[in-house]
Formats: C-alpha cells, structure tokens, sequence
C-alpha cells in the first residue's frame, strides 16, 4: 500500500477514499486520448478537504489530478502518473448572481449552462458557450480557459473571470482578482491559473462578468457550392462592419453526417455551409442582416436561407451541435482538433487541410467557429488500424505546423495536456516553455499538481491511441 | 565610475549612454511623486539594445528601469535605486494595421491615440482609451494595463492584447500569444506581463485587437441635486439591459473647477452630473437613448441634456477630459486616485469618502468612470504644509481600506507602483503576494527589472512628498 493512503484517509471523514477498481477505472479517462488509473479518488465536498489533500500531496510527493465532468478534449483530467483524482464535480453547487453588480459567484461543480439559465432569471447572460456548456462544469471551463461560439464577439472563458478563490500546490487557500471590473492590484494571478490546466492551482470558487442579455437575435444559414468562397464570404463579413455573435462553418462532410444523424433538411448538396448569429437590439439587426444578406449575395452564395421562427433557428444552431456525435458515428475513433489561426488565412488553412488530408489519406472532416479563426478540423478514423492511426498522428502534426507557419496556434479553445506538449517548443521556443515551466516550478517545488500536462516529459510524443 | 558603464558604452554605439545630470534629471519625475535620478539613460533604437542592455544589467546586477512617456500615475518608472533608465519613446514608430484579420501590431514608443487614428482609417476601432491617450506611450499602457472611459462596455488594455515580443530579465528576446483570437497553448504570460509594470520583462512589439467602429455614437448630460441620487442612477442604468460606451461622473466641484478653468456651461448649480456615452447602430440608439432618459427622469434628475451636434458632444467629453488639469489649479498638489469597487457600492463608497473628507479636513473631488465602480477621488493640498500631507496620507489609507471593506481594490487603473505597494497585503494577504513575489524571484532573479515597485520593501509607507 502505499504509504500516503493512510494519512490521507486520516484527513478526511471515513469512507471517503476510493481505492476500488470499478471507482478507480471510471477515473481513468477523459474525451481524449488515453486511459490511466488513479490510485485514489477523492470527492470533495468543500474547499478545506481540497487544502488538506494537497497539503499531505505535498509532503508525500503524491500527484494530485484536479476533474470536473471529464469532457476535456486534451487529456488535462487524465492521472498519467497515477496518484489522487480530485472530483470537484460533487462540491455543492452554488450560483449566486449579484444583479447590480452585474457579477456571478459559482462552485467549480457548477455546469456551465446552469449559470446562464440562472443569469437569464435576471435578464443577464453569461457570455461563454461551449458546446459541452450542458454537461462540463465552470472548474473545467476555467481550468481550460474553453471558448464556444460566442467567442467571436465576446471572447472566451477568460474573458469574462473577475476572481477566484483557489488552494496552490502547497494547500494555501488565496483569492486572486476580486468583484470589480477593473483590477490592477500586482500581477494578474487571475488570468494566468484560468487556462493554466489545473498545473498551477485547484480553483474552489469564482467570479464572473455577467452583460445584458441582448435583446434580439436572428440566425441565418448560408449555402456555398465552394469551400474556398464561404471562407471569403466569412472574412469579407468580418470586415463589413458587423460583429456577429456566432459565424460558424461545417463543410459537406459534416452536413451530410448530421442529416445522416438527426435529419433536419441541412443543403447535403452545399460544399459548406456557415451559420451566422446575430444579436442586438431588434432596430439594429434588421440593418446588419441586410447587410450581411448583401455581402452573401455578392459572394454568389448558394443559398441563403432565414429561418422564419426561433423555434428553426434553434433547430439550426442544435444541427450545429449535432456535428460532434453525428461524425462520430462515421468511423469509431475521431481525433478533434483546434489550431487556430489569424482570420484572414482561414481560406489557405481550409487549402492546407485539403492537401493533408490527400497527402495522409485520411478521412478530415471540418467544422467549427471559423469567424475567430479557431476550425476544428477533424480526423476520421478507427484506432484498431494501427497504420491509419499512424498516418493519422502524423497529418496532426502538419496540421499543427500549417497552423504555425501561418501565424496561428497550437490550440484554440481545448488546451494542450496531454495531447500537444511534445509540440510546445515548435510554437514558443525553448526559453518561451521556459519562462512557463519557472513558473510551474516556483508554484509546485515538487511538481504535484496535474503532472505531465503542457510541459513535455523527455521523449514524449504524440499518441493517439488507448493502449 | 560605476563598473557597469564602460561596458553598457561599449555594447552600443558611441555616445548612446546619457549621463549629464540636466538629462538624468529629466528621468528622475513621473506623473505620481517622488524624484529620483539614475545614473544613466539609453533612449533605444531597437529591440537587440533592449536586449543587449539587460543581460549586461543582469550580470552586473544593476537595476534597469523601463520608460515611456512618464504619464503614470503610480511611480512605474522612477528609478527608484539609480540604475539605467531604458527610454523606449524613442523607438521607431510603427503601426501596422491588417484589416482582414481586425489587428493591428505596433512598437512600445507609439501614441496609444495614434493607433485609433490609423484603424480610424479601416473603419475600425482600438478600444481602449485612457484620458492621456494623446500623450502616453501604448508601451506604458501596457506595462500599466491603463484604462479609460470605455472600459465600461469594451474594457481595459490586457482584454485588447494578443501577443507581445519581449525581452525577459536575462536579455532573452521571446514571443507570447499571438496574433489569433484565441489561444489556449501554455501559461498566458501575455496577460501576466501586461499589467506587471515593467517587472517581468520589457515589451519591444505588441499586436492588438481592433474591432468595427460602430457606426453611431450618441451622448447624454445629466445633472442631479444629490450625489448619491447620480450613483443610484448609474445603478439602474447599468441593470436596464443597456451597456453604453461610457459612463463618467463629476462632483460639484470638479464641474465648477472645469467652469472657471474652461467655460463651457456645465451647470455649475448642480451636485453631481454624469456623462453617458452610446455607441452602436443609429436604429438601436434612439431606443436605448429614450430608455436611459426615462430611467433618468424616474430618479429626478434636474437636467438631461441631448447635444444637438457632434460637436457639442465632443465639447462635454473635452470638459470631461479637462477636470484634471482643471482641479490641479485649485491647490499646488493633487493626489490622484483610483480605489475601484463593485457596480452596486458606489453610492457607499462616495459616502465613505465624504466621511473621510470631514474627518481629515481636506478638499476632496471624485470624478471617474463610475460606471465600472472605478472612482477617482482626488486629495487637493500642498506639498509645502507637511500637516496637510500627514492627513492626505491618512486619507488615503483609509479610502483603501473603505475600498477593500467594500469589496473592491486599490487599484481600478493606474497600478500599484511605488505609491500603493506598502497596501498590497492588505488586499491580497501574505500568500497572495508571496505567489506574486515568487513569479517575481524565478523571472528575474537578480532583481534588475524595475526593482522598488509593486512589492514593498521592509518600513515601506506611503509619501505624498517630492523630498
């Protein structure tokens, strides 16, 4: 046994360490790659067992790997060295919305759609959507920094966090930030532990920007018979003037999969199609869809179709939320990936992708939130033919140095854990992973907290496979 | 002859190292107080200087204090131990605007309101406006992570920045961010370096967001018999479902000192008046504007005034701009600051500062962007009556903790500097500044780079004296 088990059951009320297989093995993965066993789960139900845990984790030298709903889609939950799992996911719920500050307070175990259905109560919205809203929790979505759609007018997770309340490594309880908009007191502790991927600190409370609700919205679905027009017509949107709220793309591949899935009368004939949100008040959009409208049009758009309810505009923008399960279905293994580039280059990513994709034979569908430069393409494949998998971990590392080499990164919205860090250095060079890893370093002196996320261990390379 | 210089001449050009005391004394002020000459300025010519310079500091240990334009307001570039002053207002301007992707990519040296002009050009906008905007240096600004009146609806500089080049302690040139959106891979030093003051590194390039510039901007005065009632209003306005641009407010005395400084017809009768800036789609302004009007009228304002014209708008955000200067005339020394709370505590706050006006017996004026709880209540005295400085000082610290009891921060806007650093624990605690401070030690661990400010030193205190 090992030697920590005892004094960590001992700092907590009895019966609360998991050590079973059944309890450890549901522990063992997360929407990525990868599977690896705990050696303890702990659910914690308040900040005090957090403090204590990684206080008795420093001293034993034991990891400690922070969970929330185990939606990540780098591999940020996953105990590659076994030790602690840390389920934040059953620490009481709580959302107390400040009206008049236009603030939220909320638990980590908070699902990140609970917020915004408690914010509405008070014609407030909590601006970040992704897609896993429904399911992820506020811990996760903080530990990840996660965007969504709405990214494109305003701005992900980050974005929108005041404060926190979180235990270090060594199991001190601090606040960064606090409950005020402006805040310049000493260095943004804030901003860098939101997206640090539970390496830097365990995050037990925090502190959100809520904005008016706005009060109209209007969605449009556009059909392009090409996919180098439609990144064009994105781009030439863009700089009309008008900031959209969502401007999403999926192109034929993933059409025809969510007709396939759940048949809602998508263009299968379309080559891509994007979808445009807009909102504002009601006087202003009738103008910027005008405009938009115009800007399709001259683009020779295919089609363009305004849904003529709110009910068909959600049918629209859940077909969009159907592309991750409908092109799973296609083949059983599906490697999502989020490079991100500069938005003006999203036609010659889109070009790149096409050229990979004929290079590696591979099956590379893509869609994603192609107004803020950030596509997911997505690599088809079935991780039982180990030759494909091979090709496949090699067009992800073209992707990444197409990404790159056009002035973009490695990951926009889904961290890089376990999945990219053997390509850190290609992005930020040796004293740019440095400067990252000091800090690392002077936080966690025994390097307890989420170890083998970001940070390379020696030889590590990409794998995409469970074995 | 400190040993430092004759190597610092010799890793730049001949005649490149200023150590004439008329030019040392010019180093030696900022806009906050205090007075402190260094023993040698470079104006540098690129970022291999900058580079150069700090791994020669770095291995004789010699402090290296980062300058722009000397704006700040809370000491960030006196150079508080001698050392080098590294003026970087005299780098090559450039400002590279790329329309298609909504950035832009300028050097540290360039005007923060040169940038809005040159994407004035595109049709689009660089959000943050901090009042010295036509003099400061976007280099401070970042150092400073300044803010400004459109704060309220857009935010502060870091909510603006995607990626910076910068030249760590050690003389290294590295790269953060980028120029994407979003960008998720590593720790976000963009975010951690601006705001830190010039401590963690230098910045030599910056690449920034830039949005549409809406198309319509309209502006409203309104003036009230009662200074709580005007915060009351603020209050309501900010829960009505309309965030406008801005949303400034200006005690009696403050419109009264504007009124003799630069007449314009502020109605000098009134108690408070707060400005309120629209922007967007002339069709969603009329709404929004008839909505606040109500608001205002429901809480009893005795005047709401439309200006007929653009530039009778412009001349009430002139007016706006002049209460500095303005009520720097009323005594010799003004004591500027910007203790910032939540939304919702306002009112209180600027009760708390009327009771502490009383009990110190000193001249107090608060004007400031009320709308994101970011006041600047200013101390008017005269450095010459030390009894008067002793109670200032008094004040100040008491509008701190008034500050913190209300949930809020010692600093909404113009950083810690010298002048707050001996308050940081009172907000943060020990071990929030010692994970700071660690940061701090690991990045730079020859203390070279703006050493004296953010951290106090053993006996710190506050000084409101030139000597």
């Amino acid at each position: 046994m090992n030697k920590w088990l005892k004094p960590l059951e001992d700092c907590l009320e009895k019966g609360r360490v998991l050590t079973e297989v059944a309890d450890l093995y549901s522990y063992s993965f997360d929407a990525s790659f990868g599977e690896h066993l705990p050696e303890a789960v702990v659910q914690v139900k308040d900040k005090y067992e957090v403090a204590r845990i990684l206080k008795l984790a420093n001293e034993y030298g034991v990891p400690v790997y922070p969970r929330g709903a185990g939606t990540c889609l780098s591999g940020g939950p996953l105990p590659v060295h076994g030790g602690i799992v840390l389920d934040l996911s059953k620490l009481p719920a709580r959302i107390e919305v400040r009206p008049d500050d236009l603030t939220v307070t909320v638990s980590p175990s908070v699902r990140t759609g609970d917020i915004n259905k408690e914010a509405e109560k008070y014609g407030l919205m909590y601006a970040p959507d992704p897609s896993s809203a429904h399911v992820a929790t506020i811990g996760g979505n903080l530990a990840e920094n996660s965007g969504g759609p709405r990214g494109l007018k305003y701005g992900v997770t980050k974005d929108h966090v005041l404060g926190l309340e979180v235990v270090t490594p060594e199991g001190e309880l601090i606040r960064t930030g606090g409950q005020t908009i402006k805040n310049v007191t000493g260095y943004d502790l804030t901003k860098l532990i939101v997206g640090s991927e539970g390496t830097l600190a365990v995050i037990v409370e925090a502190t959100l920007k809520l904005m008016p609700k706005p009060p109209a919205v209007r969605t449009m679905m556009v059909a392009f018979n090409e996919v180098r027009t439609a990144g064009e017509a994105i781009s030439r949107t863009l700089t009309s003037g008008v900031l959209p709220s969502k401007l999403e793309f999926m192109d034929q591949a993933c059409v025809v999969a969510v007709e396939q899935f759940q048949p809602i009368g998508l263009p299968v004939d379309a080559a891509a199609i994007i979808l445009v949100e807009l909102d504002g008040p009601e006087e202003a959009l009738r103008v910027e869809q005008e405009k938009i409208e115009a800007i399709m049009k001259d683009m020779k758009a295919k089609d363009i179709i305004i849904p003529e309810s709110d009910e068909e505009a959600a049918k629209l923008w859940h077909a969009r939320k159907q592309v991750s399960p409908a092109i799973a279905k296609i083949k059983p293994t599906k490697v999502s990936e989020d490079a991100t580039v500069p938005r003006s280059k999203i036609p010659d990513f889109m070009d790149r992708l096409q050229v990979i994709k004929e290079k590696y034979n591979l099956e590379v569908v893509a869609f994603g939130h192609a107004g803020d430069g950030n596509l997911h393409p997505n690599i088809l494949c079935d991780q039982r033919d180990a030759d494909e998998m091979k090709r496949a971990e090699l067009a992800v590392e073209e992707m990444f140095e197409a990404a790159i080499e056009l002035g973009g990164t490695l990951s926009g919205e889904h961290g890089i854990g376990t999945m990219k860090a053997p390509f850190m250095e290609m992005e930020l060079g040796d004293v740019g992973v440095d400067m990252m890893r000091r800090i690392k370093q002077v936080w966690d002196p025994n390097n307890i907290l989420n170890p083998g996320k970001i940070f390379a261990e020696k030889g590590q390379k990409l794998v995409l496979r469970n074995d």
